[in-house]
């Protein structure tokens, strides 16, 4: 994280003046993190960029992406023990929110099998870049991060354009550089989309049995070969494995940023002895 | 929202080089934006500011906290049809957020009757002026911004100087226009706080009854009138009107924040004449 | 003080190509900062970021706070020639600007006795944070920092919606953890703001026996104990114990921030010694 | 100023939830705002961009620099009730600021007839622009803006490398567009300096007499026209005129930015009625 | 462009305080922007955008990747005469630079046929998304904008890693919404990336013919379809049909941003007339 | 540079989520920054900026200026093996256009005797003030900065307000501190503005001979030593020695910041050996 976030991130948290942490003596003090659920960690590089702006040094043995249970130690903690109060929120908030979104990205991704799981653009506004980060550290796929990162003709473009109008004006234009999907919400367009080139084609909406046939005729018509199949919509951990039968290469999830919870962690202080 | 933060948020989302919104015709289009779920909505006053700052022209008439239900439209829009794409995921990620921590929030309020609903300072770094606005449309009480807003003394405070020692500390170094509040774990340590004269008091993690039992005792003890008493920790839609029926005054809720889905809405986009 | 604050202020001060620094010899030199008058130092650890920042070391034995007189040593500097003298304006403008409020902050706070002092919002653009800082360096109350830490209904309010409604929807609209201050001009508001749960209630631009009367009658009616009393407009230091004999708790002065006279501190910049 | 500025002078003083605005009604309004004491006025443009930042019309008939006198009407203003009074602090703070610096710039440029009178770097950290714009409201000259501008030899720089070496380096190393100025403490120095090219001569912390015999030699040796001559250091509206009385071209005044009071300017909002 | 943007480069031209041009009377102007030497006209939404923060109307008949010739009118421009002058600089800072590299884009891409020319990362800091903008208006290709766009691996990725290990680590370290570039030096490591599923493959610093005859070899194993092939290194207007004779896809050209010369440009201000 | 803006610059280049570093061992590796072809050498503080940011230790013997040949190492780098591959392209796009910025200049110093080379304005948006402290390292004059810095008056002000009435507005609004040029097409007018006081004049676009003829004139009436005098306009290397023959001071050539293409500067990676 940039160092003009974090102030930014700190700002937001402590405002001008906190009187609650010049409180307490400004001596010494060890604290922990610890997890108090069963979950998959993310977010330790920044809690400890967060850690290390109030110079207090944070040690710990797991790397994002590690499973935790209840009780164990994130974080072991040496500062000030106002340093460690004013970080604190912040610190916890980062591996709270990213913990929670690794967390059921990883139990999609165990239970989806070689079907890569990504996530959307579906994002807290100007959080994106750690919501991503820990959609990768719970294994999943972090698809495109805005709009100019690939290029993407969704339902929209095609009712503003025409699907095969849409295609051609996005392979000239794109960099080569880029990859071109298209989103369809039937089997012929599936077809159209191959046929003109997308390099990835995003079945919307669509029931997992009419993305098997799809598929199966992808491969009939030798297309199956040329494109990456993603299916998105509708698709939850009770319906996953119908998708995932179907063939499909990705499964993208909106819920794995704007419908996780947080994964409980917290803060302990060790008590300060004060001579 | 300031134009320095929506920017920052459309920077963010946009990126350099939009091929996808370049590929449609540049012309006029009108669009609306649709509830597919009940729900309380929150947000419209950033969606308008997303989209005015495309030059698209939004209206409603709705007004944030109104309670909507599938198919209820939130916005008509008007304008170019590559503004309206631009601004779409912005605009749909601040009303999704929002409008469903409002809608948990006032599913909290309604149940807890003459007792107020308030968030905490779990939120997502870099949104939290926004969460908290929408906790506050959905009915609930925005509780403190930051450490600066008003002096909180907790666990972690207490255990690094003392109860009493802190509360005097805290009475003398906070401006009168602050409250001071106090966090709590029993019965005893709430009697000294009222004593010491902290204007709030915060039970912390305790049962319903030992709350009750505590209250008994401060109006026993002719301290309840003093002070505003908070319950926190632990507390569900499961289990809140055991804390209701305790005659607490708030209950704080970190679930509002960091455990509230998105409501379901999206943009439609109206098929374009182009000549 | 944020990096990014900081080194606004640096670009504020050094420009794009400080040509009068080049032009020493780029060695080892001392310095000390001198105070010239009398007064009560503040701004020390903005300063000391700001020779940090250059990689000067900046050593010092007073805290904010800490009464000084002519002679006296604030800093004893060791870095670079070219970097205190890069660092020496903008260090000093933090030092003669907080001390100069510092300084004025005590007169009125020792003249006070037990009446506490504050500010208001009356600082300059952009300083508001460093100039109420300053203020509690003297000894004073920061007041509250901006429109949303507290609520307060001042006379424009009022004018706006009646006293009655405003205070009634202010409680309302407040959170549990604000307070809320009204603002009066005569002692029947007064009277009223009391009854309706005010917790602050300043007296505007009254004179001192109309202050001590209206206490007089709050007590009478046993609202005394309920509310903060707060004093505000015309009070100066030469008429200041009339106000503080009047049983208020609080006066409030513009002047402290809008019109103390920066303290006169400078850096002498010790011989140096190139071969 | 930019509107990024603006918008962090507007955060500043409003912070993330403005309560006391919200509980007046959202009706039209008029104010004015009205000189308190006899005044130059500054800082019109900045207030005018404050109000219209919240589609507040603000008319004036007056220009930065115009003389006021109590009761008159700086501007009328239009608009929403809550906006003029979110507007208010901000917008008074810089008309206030401001006007005093001019103010204060007007009374030594009447004292001084024919010699110019500037401001120094002496400015709050932040707000340097508008101090030295209002410096010029009040007739007065800016001085450098910073370090990059102009180069100015200081005493702390000769103490580092000598006058004649600091006066060569100088001049090759600044650009042909900037003027170099030496500081000087007695008459010596000031012929090394005309005679080794120095633009500008500044007298520093001298007595009037030694100035005027310095000037006389000056002209003496025919170095006179070569250089423009300034004095500093200790001069106040009191001795002023011994020191305009010595032939020198510009008198330069800490004060006027660091030791200036506010202009009392306020706002009046007028009864709203309601239906 | 943000308009946070646009005030940064504002004020970097502008500076604090434009005396020169309050010296000009305050009255409406026109002027012409007007092309000097025949080229490809860019940049121009970003001058228009300079033109309208100044309030000054800007119209033009051009669009970017227009060509232009000596005498071609650019803008005809409405508006105050300080204004414009306050806005020629920056807005003529952008049509130079932009349209210089446009125009030697255009160059390459006329002799390049149907093979695509793309610029590099060899970007001025900060004015990146500026540089590949008129590089599309140029008719080439804006290639990868940073390293999260696309996975490339490059000379020294391989010197670190070796390119099997470094294809796969890619390959299943990136997006799926990615393509994976591998840069080549000889043509067995053209096989091995292709066979390996390289997405592109880069020939850096290779013959012409050495690149023709890896090309013959990629098509007899049937790979050539699999893969986008660029050359980069020593190519320019001299050598470029040896390379396009290759088969190649792309031709990547760092001197389009690095070494392209400003299309000159200027503004003619017609005479004011004042009364 | 500040961290700000270094941090804007590694963002602009690196993105959210740089894949291809992540592929690489995190092991530690030795570079070095080698030299391609003969030139001048500068950004050098800023590149170690760059790499310090990432923890890579950069030492060089160069200093900004220093002439470099082929195979000349300007770096010798050892840091982690992905560090040093994020902080390459960043620090050689520094080191690339500073250079051939002072590349270029330089070759004009050289041919210009006695007389200096200056810049001007004509710099790219965001870059400015590393472009002109590129000229400086090449031994060239930076100009002024921007508007504020010396007052300018230019063809279009002459235009918009006459030659007389300009240079007496600017004498008189410009501070002490503050050059005024003139820029003037004719001899007429290089004598009016000699004799209204300017302190520079700018010979514009006009050829060698006329220029020479004016200086004789300005030398005849006794001018000639009152003012700098500064040419510009189609000089270029071919006709430098003509205008250098004139008798003039300084000679402003627009080409070496729109026009110095970049020194061939690169980074090669030592083989990492892993174990």
């Amino acid at each position: 994280m940039l160092l003009t976030e974090l102030e930014h991130f700190i700002e937001e948290d402590i405002g001008y003046n906190d009187v609650s942490c010049s409180i307490i003596p400004d001596c010494k003090a060890q604290a922990e993190v610890v997890v108090k659920e069963k979950g998959i960690i993310a977010g330790l590089s920044e809690a400890t960029q967060v850690f290390e702006y109030f110079d207090v040094l944070a040690a710990t043995d797991l790397t994002d992406g590690s499973a935790v249970k209840p009780g164990d130690v994130v974080f072991t903690l040496d500062g000030g023990a106002r340093s460690i109060l004013r970080a604190e929120r912040l610190s916890l908030n980062f591996l709270g929110r990213m913990s929670g979104i690794a967390t059921l990205t990883r139990t999609y991704v165990e239970k989806a099998g070689r079907v890569r799981i990504a996530c959307t653009r579906k994002t807290t506004p100007g959080f994106r870049k750690f919501e991503k980060k820990a959609v990768i550290a719970g294994g999943g796929d972090s698809h495109r991060f805005n709009l100019s990162d690939a290029v993407m003709i969704k339902d929209n473009h095609i009712a503003a354009t025409g699907l095969e109008k849409a295609i051609k004006a996005a392979k000239s234009a794109a960099s080569f550089t880029q990859k071109v999907e298209v989103e369809v919400e039937d089997m012929d367009s599936a077809l159209r989309a191959a046929e003109l080139g997308a390099d990835i084609i995003m079945f919307d909406n669509m029931q997992a049995d009419d993305i098997r046939e799809s598929i199966r005729v992808l491969i009939e018509k030798g297309l199956r070969d040329r494109v990456i199949l993603e299916a998105s919509g509708g698709i939850t951990l009770g319906n996953l494995e119908d998708y995932t039968a179907t063939g499909i290469d990705v499964i993208s999830i909106g819920a794995l940023t704007h419908s996780s919870n947080w994964l409980d962690i917290s803060l302990r202080l060790n008590p300060v002895k004060t001579g």
